[in-house]
């Protein structure tokens, strides 16, 4: 193989991202020097994150960089070394971006262990997305057994971690997703007590059903509406862990109507970023793992098939089109 | 005097507070039995906690009853007493409500110095006003020096508390009240480096203008535009302690367009109820008495004259209409 694929921004999105803020190109695999190495990559993961990075906004990261590779985590296998620590045929995750192959010295490319743990789950599960369910739900939810948790984006990456870790702390879990297909799941394979169905149009209703003694903590991946139906149900010193807006991902501001309720019921909330409690992911990943390993943590992953379907994947996800972790795949099955 | 005078309310309000909702009565002076005082209030204080309280709605604390006396903090005189802790001629603030004498077993009656700080301040800036501004800023916002600190309803009686205190931590502070009369005494007075007008129209530029750094702790009293406009200018790692939400009590509800910026600027936002933290008022009202006492902390007042001024001197305070510390004065001055 002499040459591999990649994906750069083109444009930045007017309003909806579309396909054409994207561009597919064709360039030389290059030669490794001294301290470096090839990755070729095998999954690529799509996240919301990805949205904002889109936009050239003050926000808690750079925009990503017009003709630049969009960014992205990887998992994949070194196929060239120079490097002391990483040998041909290792398993390893990275942020190599939307691209079949990259470059590394090392820097934030880490050794995994496939054997007990797909090396998909290492971009979900057991990557940034358990991770940030992981840390906010124990570090800002801080959940005691018997209280009401509600997770929003419940059958996506994060939402469905979330969900399974407050039920092993003896939560009554309530999720809300949307449409009927992605609610089944979350009750029935991920565990939850009860998922909402947003689409279905009674979230106010729905949710008073669900959660008659109102909700102790909220892990918020979406904003807007369904955020405002949890908000009014909040019981006093309730917290909140804003992990998402996406519901505003697009540029337009969506209102939020019921934020009195953090003054009348005294809650908490706090927005997170989970690159920046770095000093958590050897616990977090090591319990996920294990989680995972034992079949104690589910989760459900959306494969799109070869590099050139990831905008369209991407687009997709931004829509709620997908179930669980959205993956493109970039080597044969 | 064989009968005092007190008001009770009527019926809840329908929107906007109106005058109708209250009822002047007059009733016999009781007699007070073993363990009790009568209290001759001399000054009522209006606050906006009062407006919640009215509602029949799910909040920190239980409705107002009707056809009982109004809720409200009190500073008055000793009367009467069979208590062995309270005699003639005491000086005592309590909860004793929209009322020229009151009752009481000494439950939450607090004898007070009137010969450093005047008997008014114990409603106002070493009350429970103080104490608000002293708990969200020292214990929420937490402030170092160096920061920028903004204030709305910046002029009240908790806002222009906040303000100086954190002058005092060496921060830059900005207010935001209503009016360009306000603003003159939030700089002038109250010693802020800014106040914006948020009438004048050009709250998103004029607070750019005044916190060209960005803001770095919120100390909101109002909600809605006020806070949409804060909240677009807030820095990482920002912190609001959320206090009054005053432009959503008449029951509408206030929109907040700029939530996203908890998540994108990983802030923390935190309500609370003053009363709830009684284990710093010792402490907090110690403080803010010397300061009162040694001329470092300045406060406004807007005393409406007679218990029958009371109604529309609330209502007017809803409205914006007062300048500090609104009260009521029911012994001729």
């Amino acid at each position: 193989m002499s040459t591999y694929r990649r994906i750069v921004l083109a444009s930045r999105p007017q309003g909806g991202v579309a396909a054409s803020n994207f561009r597919l190109e064709t360039v030389p695999v290059p030669e490794i020097g001294d301290g470096q190495v090839l990755v070729r990559n095998h999954f690529l993961s799509l996240d919301p994150y990805m949205r904002m990075r889109m936009e050239d906004v003050k926000s808690y990261a750079a925009p990503q960089a017009l003709d630049e590779v969009m960014i992205g985590g990887t998992a994949g296998e070194i196929v060239a070394s120079r490097h002391p620590k990483f040998a041909v045929g290792d398993k390893v995750v990275g942020m190599l971006g939307w691209s079949e192959m990259g470059v590394s010295d090392g820097t934030l490319l880490k050794k995994v262990d496939a054997t007990q743990v797909p090396l998909s789950a290492y971009l979900g599960a057991v990557g940034m997305p358990g991770m940030t369910a992981w840390y906010g739900l124990n570090q800002i939810i801080q959940p005691k057994a018997g209280q009401t948790i509600a997770v929003s984006a419940a059958s996506g990456a994060v939402g469905s971690v979330v969900g399974q870790l407050a039920k092993q702390h003896g939560c009554r879990v309530i999720g809300i997703a949307g449409g009927r297909q992605k609610c089944d799941v979350v009750v029935n394979e991920f565990g939850f007590d009860a998922c909402i169905d947003y689409k279905a149009g009674n979230l106010f209703k729905d949710l008073k059903a669900a959660a008659p003694d109102g909700v102790d903590g909220l892990f918020e991946n979406v904003g807007g509406a369904v955020m405002d139906a949890v908000l009014a149900r909040m019981n006093p010193y309730g917290r909140i862990a804003l992990c998402g807006m996406i519901s505003g991902y697009d540029g337009q501001l969506m209102p939020v109507h019921y934020l009195h309720m953090v003054l009348s019921m005294r809650l908490t909330m706090q927005g997170f970023i989970i690159s920046e409690h770095m000093e958590f992911w050897p616990q977090g990943l090591g319990e996920l793992g294990q989680l995972v390993a034992a079949g104690k943590l589910r989760y459900r992953e959306t494969i799109a098939e070869g590099l050139e379907a990831a905008p369209d994947a991407f687009i997709g996800m931004l829509r709620g089109k997908n179930l669980g972790k959205q993956l493109v795949r970039m080597v044969a099955a």
